[in-house]
């Protein structure tokens, strides 16, 4: 990149620093990116990947504002900008040192006035990509499909009562796909956003479900057919932009795809901003995925939960960060999965700086996260106390209900001869108290 | 029940009485059990159930205040006040006109301090509720063990840390399936209102699913070896009082049941008061358990939107009524579910007659219902529109999606083809006009 | 308008049709302008507004889709636009038979490079304004200025932590003071949809309340300088755009206004969809404004109770819109205030006719409520069970408490004399079934 | 107290201990009472409280579940039982070292079946508490009156419809003034728990809210008649067990004082659970009330976000924590208030030393929460950014805003002059790091 523009000129690569002080916000003080933590670098648990919709083609418009971010790379025709953003792109990835990007094709990429320019557009973006890429070491986390901006998917994509339209879907998905293996995607991601429906009156509900279904079918078997490597992964959310989406949350998605039969060509890709939006607490679609096995990649970003829409805020919080790492360890670490900033510089902060500021925040968040969760996990006291909790299933009749061989007539006989359980407190507060502890 | 006690004197058998005032609340203005709309009696579509722990138990207590509801079948030992309760709710029955009746087993007779004599209690009742039912010809519409009021559960029954208990609740099972047969129920309930986690530190999530699959598939066992005809239902509810259920809502609970290889042996019984907490619209899991073949039966209440908890309040909305008759018309009637009556007078009301009033209320509320939606259907307007509206899939490159023979190259071909597909309105606010016109 | 452009081409006049078809939706089937009721006409009820920015200025884009309302006013350079646009605008209301409009500054004129170049493009605009309002006889029921969407007003406007944004939007409401008194509106509107914070680190609550106070004391100053006649109005929302607002409801705004001794200045603008957003019900903020004699005019429009933003859908629902009017009426009317449909088709609502359609149902829906609240209000049933209810305030002890005189030695003594109260059965679903009677 | 009953047995006072283990919970590693941040004691800064009725008088029942705490107080009559739970509190809080207890009138004595036989078993007991409390030197931080359990307050208290149950209302607040009186409480807290409306449809609001300001004049008058010190505090909650309360939120508080001329007599006890019920985030309340000059004290509890209802867990999120202490120090302490446990161990949580392990736990997340405040005050990055970000309204037009004498004719002057304002970044994410830099 000899004699190219400088964006973020005068920030220089960020690095590790741990005591800097408090104001100093250009450095890690937590994310020492090579250090290791139970037998693997900090950087290889995190597998932190840049969005590239939020932080390089977000404007901070709101449905009651314009655009606040000028942003420099906005200039020229529609492709000399995307050139522009792209570069801008990877010098940030590399000063930040995070070695994974997302987009969606119509991110990289500007839409045509037909199907075939729109991927021209794409074509020729993408072989920048790869060439920085190759030249900075930076991947591709995941690719996914905009099937929810453009007009024509305002009645959804997958599921439009119109034909037409879910054959535009997938004609892009087939493109998107061809993408993901010329960059060596690793995972791609299926969100539908207006997959649902905003007033049952107008609705085939059945109908559209079988449409999604057929339609996921489609993109697996075109998968199969180039030989595509990557992993399928689904996002759930709740509702916004339609009033009720059909992939509500993990629990939705795993019986959606049971139904259909899906259930090993995806896993989920989980945003704790869309579960509390769902009802549930911040950690709560990631551990349910795990314990059904899907959890293939997370969405590291944050709500506000007195708000009930999409805030997509950087995730500061220590508590909820340990939490997440706490089940990442568990289940042996995300990959080909990451933690992936779907996550955006509020409209306000408009100095290019932010954009820096933010991501080194959340990532040192996660860092703590993970030290706390590695911490919890090697002193082994909660997994003891939970361990111990359940003891009573490793023999006698609780085991033959683990193993599944106990009837209810065993359960009468047992409390026949046993007569009352003891009481044994929960010690939720405890709990609670010695996991304060860690953080 | 000669010279027995009468509780609701003064209030006689309830009439169909289409023009009284409105201040005549002991008549039905709508409800007109043998009028045939569709082929079939209302009472037939509609087959109402009373429950009896909110309307014979029911106290009026509340989190901040003591029992407000002083009832005349509360007298005398606990098996005494038992059966004045049974003989009041038979009367209440047979006055009110409604043919189904649902009840826990500790709500008909009180828990011993043994599991034996619990179920000696429980026999003693059921011999007099046989024969009630055969005096009346009242039906039982479901029967349901009480897995969480009693401290023992505290942790939960079929995911309880402790095997004991959930043997304790596995014994349970087996007696209320005897019951059930005894007493011919149409219909057998689980409701895991401990079934979930308030504390994910101290909760093996994966472990608590494995036991609860292992429990139903238990039930089903000793169902499928009594030869218990009855259907199977889960009752889906996201939270209170566990932080979190694992049955949250439809999709949840069929995710489960499918992952587990249960989705033959259980249906569906959706409280909209619970749909609602969960975060979707009154009539949503109604139409999604629907659309998945799930839909075994509905607890007909409400709650209020603006309220974050259970408060199985009389379904009054006449809009919401009617949505849900349409959907449960369209699959065919909900036999051999019903509408069951999961609300409790307000704890103000505390008049006996205030039992009738509400229960009327809510009965006109569903017939009215009934008969919009009957009009809806018959008339065929919306149905038309929603037909023309997803036409494409009967031919053509629809007709392929729809069949699942179509491939992403297919929609390509077809888009390079065809260009861009044409604007169509979605046309909500007609629908929801026409809508109108019907209520 | 002779030779005019016509934009609703084929839509003629809608009239009064009460026996039309449910397929029938161009037609009102309820509402019925110069029929009397109580005294007054329909429309004087009622006195419904169109507003400018919804239905003419809306673009249907969302937060995750582009414009997808295709608008034939929309050509040629923003001046053009605006004036077809105003053309339209008046077309609409006199077809639909509507008398007033809302618009804000920057609806009705584009913002200009400058302040001075924004305000040549008002005058210029009301002065065309002014003209179709005297061909009409259509009239404003209120004006706004937008303090929210340009940039500048990101951070606040007369909460901004730089008194240079403040002073423009001080610039702004004596420019929009000014159009109010040149084209006679009946009320001035203030909304602070940026008027709280984001992030409590950064704000200083205390230091920008009083901004804000004096911000509207300067308002007033100015109203009464120019002998500006119409009432000032704040419309109280919780949040969207910002985290928290600082007229989060009616009242928060009430407390506010108390606080800084400008109630006497202001009533209130309450708007259902912003109540609900409040987790208060639809009618809370109608009935608490006109309890302390401060509901000044309505927002008529609706959310979805299980989304948690701005929808600003149509209001549709019979009952919601009957307790509304009931509020209304007892208070005597709106006037100088109105009903004012802040509310937008549906993105997907393309067709032009929908424009229609949706005010159509939304008029009918509201005609419907005063028709219902007529009934109930002229049969007096439920006033008299209210007054009944609470008829110990007028005599005895009661009187003294009524009127300020007792004391807690009263009080005392009272009881130490007559004991325990007794039980009065609060009947909520005796009033609920009797309500549903009129509906 | 020699030779008496020990109720903890095994448990000894609690010590500060800051290097204990993990699994050491029965010690403070944060809490040390004497130690001095910025000028004063750890403990005077916090004024913790110990809560009589969840900790001494709680049953772990829930609306679905009995009673599950078997605490060894509750032997005997009512009055033997009442007083060995004094005891036991007493020692509770001699062992924990807190100063300070809050009750209600019917926590301490109970009910009798007449108002001078209640009156006469809180004399008794608070005659044996006042000696306790001189033995110990525990205070009372406040007292209040049960207005809410009873069923003769189930249709509302000051509210109610019948004058003859706001008479026993008043009747019971004099005693307990007198109460107050007696045992020197600090402060007399009114929670008006059913002072609210569950039906719009039977209620009179503005009747009801008169009543309520007359009910609050009447406390006042004697409160002054009978010299008692102690500071007034309404304590805010938007709904449950009302559907909608009064006394909503702070604002709604601060609004309804002013209307009614209370304002001086009054301040909020503001707790977080009912904070976040009412849509707002956990320390806005805190925030706002101290912003009007109207925070009195705190009960420091927490809710989980993704519930809705009132948890009444103990407070165990040090952010959270650090929010609201920073507004503690920033006004300058709570005092006459303090910070009251208005929390239950979690019914689950059902052995004695879970009540220890519970207070400790967020006695210490207190702490926490203060240190990390008191650094960020005592460093003053935070707040040197706040100021500068406020700084235009030290000079020129903004003082002129700030004094109050500027007019809109100034702003457009300003701005003809001055042009468009410069962007400036809020820095939100800044902001964020740098606190979690402190945490």
């Amino acid at each position: 990149m000899a004699a190219q523009e400088e964006f973020f000129a005068g920030i220089p690569k960020i690095h590790y620093s741990p005591s800097a002080r408090p104001a100093d916000v250009l450095c890690f003080k937590h994310y020492n990116a090579e250090e290791v933590l139970m037998g693997r670098n900090m950087e290889d648990w995190l597998r932190f990947s840049v969005c590239y919709w939020h932080s390089f083609c977000g404007t901070g418009a709101d449905p009651f504002g314009s655009p606040t971010l000028q942003r420099p790379w906005n200039e020229g025709t529609p492709m000399q900008s995307a050139k522009k953003r792209l570069r801008a792109a990877f010098e940030f990835f590399t000063k930040l040192g995070v070695k994974y990007y997302t987009f969606h094709d119509r991110d990289m990429a500007p839409e045509g006035s037909t199907l075939e320019e729109s991927n021209r557009n794409l074509d020729e973006m993408t072989d920048m990509a790869l060439d920085l890429q190759s030249q900075t070491g930076v991947r591709v986390l995941w690719v996914t499909c905009n099937l929810f901006a453009h007009p024509r998917y305002m009645n959804g994509a997958a599921t439009n009562p119109d034909c037409h339209v879910l054959a535009y879907a997938g004609a892009q998905v087939k493109k998107g796909l061809d993408t993901a293996q010329k960059l060596g995607a690793e995972n791609f991601v299926f969100w539908g956003g207006r997959e649902g429906f905003l007033s049952i009156h107008n609705t085939d509900v059945a109908g559209e479900l079988k449409h999604m279904a057929n339609f996921f079918k489609m993109a697996v078997k075109y998968k199969e057919k180039i030989g595509l490597k990557c992993q399928f992964l689904i996002e759930p959310k709740p509702k916004e932009p339609c009033k009720h989406q059909y992939d509500y949350d993990a629990m939705s998605v795993i019986g959606f795809l049971k139904h259909y039969g899906l259930e090993n060509d995806f896993k989920l890709n989980i945003e704790p901003n869309h579960t509390t939006l769902a009802g549930h607490s911040y950690e709560h679609d990631v551990v349910m995925a795990s314990a059904f096995g899907m959890l293939g990649s997370v969405d590291s970003n944050t709500g506000s939960p007195d708000l009930g829409w999409d805030t997509d805020q950087f995730p500061m919080d220590i508590r909820n960060a340990t939490l997440v790492m706490k089940t990442i360890i568990e289940q042996g670490g995300l990959q080909p999965g990451g933690l992936n900033f779907d996550a955006k510089v509020r409209r306000e902060s408009t100095d290019l700086e932010d954009l820096f500021i933010a991501h080194i925040g959340a990532m040192d968040t996660f860092a703590r996260g993970l030290r706390n969760a590695v911490c919890i996990i090697e002193d082994g006291i909660i997994a003891g106390m939970v361990k111990d909790r359940y003891s009573g299933f490793s023999h006698g009749i609780g085991q033959k209900v683990e193993e599944g061989s106990a009837s209810l007539e065993d359960m009468e006989d047992f409390i026949k001869q046993n007569g009352e359980p003891k009481v044994t407190s929960g010690k939720q507060e405890k709990y609670e108290s010695i996991f304060n502890h860690y953080i």
